[in-house]
């Protein structure tokens, strides 16, 4: 894709932040190029990465173990597959420095990617959270990373105060609303609070945070016409489809070692609307 | 894996072609490490890829559009992840000539499967299969395969006279066997027959192929059992489960669009067990 079409991508995925008449931005996670295309073909606005489905197709499980050269690899492939802007789930950054930061940022949209995420959650149970201004300068160096496309990445700065179940619950959401705050400050142009499905709780971080704030939908969480009436203005939806087809493979898997049966297998897309989609996809990666 | 595991794999995937007292082979293919985990999980006994399976995932239509580098990488990211065999679909082997054909098969092995599939369709409307001395050719050399493993792999030698619908519907049985029977003179050890769903048709390839015989289980054909009953030592399901699997993805999708819930992201494999699965598939992969 050239770097005017980047550009433009980037502004337009901007923009479906703040322009939230018909409700909350849908940010569809994809984990592969086949499931980007789907998406897409159903009209979506945009499509994010879930990292956990994209490790989880590789062969790793979530936090930082699939090597960042195969993650950008897989953001390349989706974000290259579909004409929509797609925003790249880089967990933590890959990296101990903002410097290293700032390089996978600019790396993941060499890739395509137009948006990234980027997590304050470390996967130690010791020490759940980084220091809020440690996270802050991360984002900071993600705002300002020097790609090649000229364009700064939408990001998306997460708080996982939630998400870990960190600390008393009580004061939750006071520590959440004071670290989205700090990477607002920083320059995150959203907030990722995963880990919330409370009407209240959501519409206290929706009113309290000075950024659009996106929230994880999902089975148990409020419907995105319900987020959008308590102000969150991205909803996206992590690895929960990735892990419902996983589900259905499961039941696919049963009935053939069971029965030896395929009506699981019926209506999938059919052989040749999978062959166009992906000569399709092809064709755009090859432009 | 040490040679000893996979040389051990690859016997152990050979006799399951013979000792089909309990019912044909079921061999499920997966397309990418989360896919094959989740087959594993359920107790399949043997994993094999689709090709089909594996170009979406990675962009591509069907049909060698993979450069032949990530194909073999997708191969070697399913057969790192599970203890038990995995046999890949390798198209028409990648390459022009018996010795690239050697060389893709020695790839392969080398990549952790232990068996090949060998299809004599070309794509070409105009040619649809390839002929058969050319094939037979193409399997010796695949058979004779030197790789690094010491190993010579399970070849399936595939036949798309059906698949493709080649030349008079009345002689196809007649020239399907001729092409199995010369496949399995050059060292096939299995013969594999997709696109028959008859069961006349089935039980005569059975009868008249001098090797066990492979078909593609899937909505319209006969269950596992009635085809064990007709004859067939293993039976394979394509693309059929990764396309039930977008399948899924857009009914998740559709209604993510139209009321922004989350029903059919219920019953997905949880986080945590996709965790545990996938690090017990990468402590496997580094072993």
């Amino acid at each position: 894709m050239s770097h005017d079409t980047q550009r433009a991508r980037a502004r337009a995925f901007l923009d479906l932040h703040t322009d939230t008449t018909d409700g909350p931005l849908l940010l569809a996670n994809a984990w592969d190029a086949a499931s980007a295309v789907v998406f897409e073909r159903l009209g979506v606005a945009a499509v994010g990465t879930s990292s956990a489905g994209v490790a989880a197709s590789l062969g790793y499980p979530d936090g930082e173990h699939v090597p960042r050269e195969e993650m950008i690899a897989a953001i390349d492939r989706i974000a290259g597959s579909v004409a929509v802007p797609v925003s790249a789930d880089i967990e933590a950054g890959y990296g101990d420095t903002p410097e290293a930061v700032a390089e996978t940022v600019a790396r993941t949209l060499d890739a395509g990617a137009v948006g990234v995420n980027l997590e304050d959650g470390t996967g130690d149970p010791e020490n759940p959270l980084r220091p809020t201004a440690e996270h802050a300068a991360r984002i900071r160096a993600a705002r300002e990373a020097d790609d090649d496309v000229g364009v700064p990445a939408v990001v998306n700065g997460r708080t996982d105060v939630f998400w870990a179940g960190v600390g008393d619950e009580a004061d939750r959401l006071d520590r959440a609303v004071e670290r989205a705050n700090a990477y607002v400050d920083a320059g995150s142009d959203c907030v990722f609070v995963p880990g919330v499905a409370d009407a209240e709780t959501i519409d206290a971080l929706a009113t309290r945070i000075d950024a659009p704030l996106n929230v994880l939908g999902g089975p148990g969480a409020p419907s995105v016409p319900e987020l959008g009436d308590l102000g969150v203005a991205r909803v996206s939806v992590g690895s929960g489809p990735m892990r419902a087809t996983l589900g259905k493979l499961e039941s696919i898997g049963e009935e053939l070692l069971e029965t030896g049966t395929y009506e699981g297998m019926e209506g999938g897309v059919p052989y040749g609307d999978l062959a166009e989609l992906l000569s399709a996809a092809r064709a755009r990666r090859e432009e």
